[in-house]
């Protein structure tokens, strides 16, 4: 195994290979001691490698896998049925110590299930969580989670993911004691329900956390934590309102009979785009599933090659911090020993 | 009783009577059947009611509260110890048929915990819900309910929200047949909590509610669905979320060396200010609480004027719908109607 080798199940999502691909070769190009490991069916794969002068490369290999995991198949089915889809085989490279990391653009609730399966979780771990680095006003980065992983959270699941969080957000975005919030309804000590309150009282008492209370949803990119924790349902509707809140914004006004207007029109859309760039979700597409023996990225199934591109960084970054192994170390830690 | 009269809890909010005194100045001047109970201190309103021309106004009566619900009061406390608060009047006087709404923008907890004991639940109506109207891409209205009063949600509860709101797009909104969804985290059946799941199964089996499906967070304001349903605590979080992004765009960028960048930048916002006006908090202030035995409408604690005025208006629109005995009889009927 070399430097930094990444397995790629490159059949997943809405775009499949007509993304994947091209993502990989613009990888390669950045990241020269980057391997790629390209899972997925080799027919369908053969002539895109060839328009992106993968074929044959010296870091590039194609690893055949004849099914692939739909975005229909439930979790279950794919756990028991699809054991040579691109998916499983991507996983079981990194299981095996052949790939650093594996990245998949599929179906979320299988990637979860089959990883889960496959690379176990860290102990002391109950649920992996689906996190991200959201941008902030100020410039900064927040690691929310989770995003859907896990639809019902107990107040020991909420502690988990805050210290996981923790782990993110000094070794990856560089924050010492980082600040933790939980996302709540209001910030009040009485406000939110059962599992939000307890979390709070579990997380105020653990000396590992810097935890710093609740902050409410208009909060969530003004960059007052370093880490926000909530459950994967309401973490899901969040990250995806504001997401639609970006797409509904950045698309273009109707057009006006004066060819001055639309100028100006076009010319303020531009500026639009460029002012909602950094948060768009393209621009921080990569989602770490944490708490597994092994950095699994999930990319957005709509996910572009730009985006995808960034999920491939994101797990390039991971390796390099060896963040399952920081997270071990924390959970078996008893006290807070910084960044 | 007048034609119209609306009891307001001019003590309330953030900024108290200097904004709801004005913002009452403003609906008396534009609804000539508006008659108006101030419910607040004597000695701290007569300034502003002189200042505004409402000292002895023929509509405007002042009715005297010697205590105020504080943001900081427990719904309990309130209910036992502020029998002479602000709010607690002003319910009292719609119970009394003094007036036919009461509109507040104090202590959400307190004012729905008050309601519902000096009001009482609608028959079929197990939980009062928060409501307001968003505004969609295309220019229409979609009713989001529950915003915060209930945190944690039965299915029961989920599609009693259902009726309610399809009540309100009907008959506010004019919308025949008023599509109904659930906001989830996918949109396959079998995604979600089991309550979302069995709210689904419930409702697609209700002929009084015309139920289309699961929708996610990034279609809230796309125009789906004319209702979205979800628990208090989901909802809150959604619609914040989404306030904190419209005002992280509508700040200003940083002033530049040159004039003309600096005009432009000037342009720019007030072009992205406009686009962001019919999404803008202030323009649909006003949740309802619907499923109570008269109309409550809940003012945003830090509303503005124009924000608080927008909750007058929502409260005329509800008393001229005569919304409660709308819901009343739909709860009561079997079968759908139609508008």
């Amino acid at each position: 195994m070399s430097a930094l080798t990444i397995a790629l199940d490159v059949m997943g999502g809405d775009h499949g290979p007509s993304v994947t691909v091209p993502a990989s070769a613009q990888a390669l190009s950045l990241y020269p001691q980057l391997n790629l490991l390209l899972v997925g069916d080799e027919l369908q794969l053969k002539p895109y490698l060839q328009q992106y002068q993968l074929f044959n490369h010296p870091r590039v290999r194609l690893v055949h896998a004849s099914q692939v995991v739909t975005m229909d198949d439930k979790p279950a089915y794919a756990l028991r049925h699809l054991n040579d889809s691109s998916m499983r085989i991507a996983l079981n490279l990194l299981h095996a110590g052949e790939a650093h990391a594996c990245v998949s653009a599929g179906n979320t609730g299988a990637l979860m299930g089959m990883a889960r399966h496959v690379l176990k979780l860290v102990p002391g771990v109950e649920r992996p969580a689906l996190t991200t680095s959201l941008p902030t006003v100020s410039g900064g980065k927040s690691v929310l989670l989770d995003l859907g992983a896990n639809v019902n959270c107990t107040p020991e699941h909420l502690h988990q993911f805050a210290l996981m969080g923790s782990v993110v957000a000094e070794s990856v975005h560089g924050i010492a004691r980082p600040r933790v919030a939980l996302l709540n309804i209001g910030v009040e000590q009485n406000k939110g329900n059962e599992e939000v309150r307890e979390a709070a009282a579990r997380l105020a008492v653990d000396a590992r956390v810097n935890y710093t209370g609740f902050i409410e949803g208009d909060a969530l990119f003004a960059g007052q934590a370093d880490v926000i924790v909530c459950d994967g349902f309401v973490g899901n509707i969040a990250l995806k309102t504001a997401e639609g809140m970006v797409r509904l914004l950045s698309q273009s006004g109707a057009q006006t009979r004066s060819p001055y207007a639309n100028w100006l029109q076009w010319l303020l859309r531009r500026y639009m785009r460029r002012r909602l760039s950094h948060l768009n979700p393209d621009q921080y597409n990569g989602a770490s599933l944490l708490g597994l023996r092994g950095i699994v990225i999930k990319s957005h199934g709509r996910a572009e090659i730009c985006a995808f591109f960034n999920a491939i960084e994101q797990a390039i970054a991971e390796v390099d911090r060896c963040l399952p192994v920081q997270i071990a170390q924390r959970f078996e830690s008893h006290t807070y020993t910084g960044a």
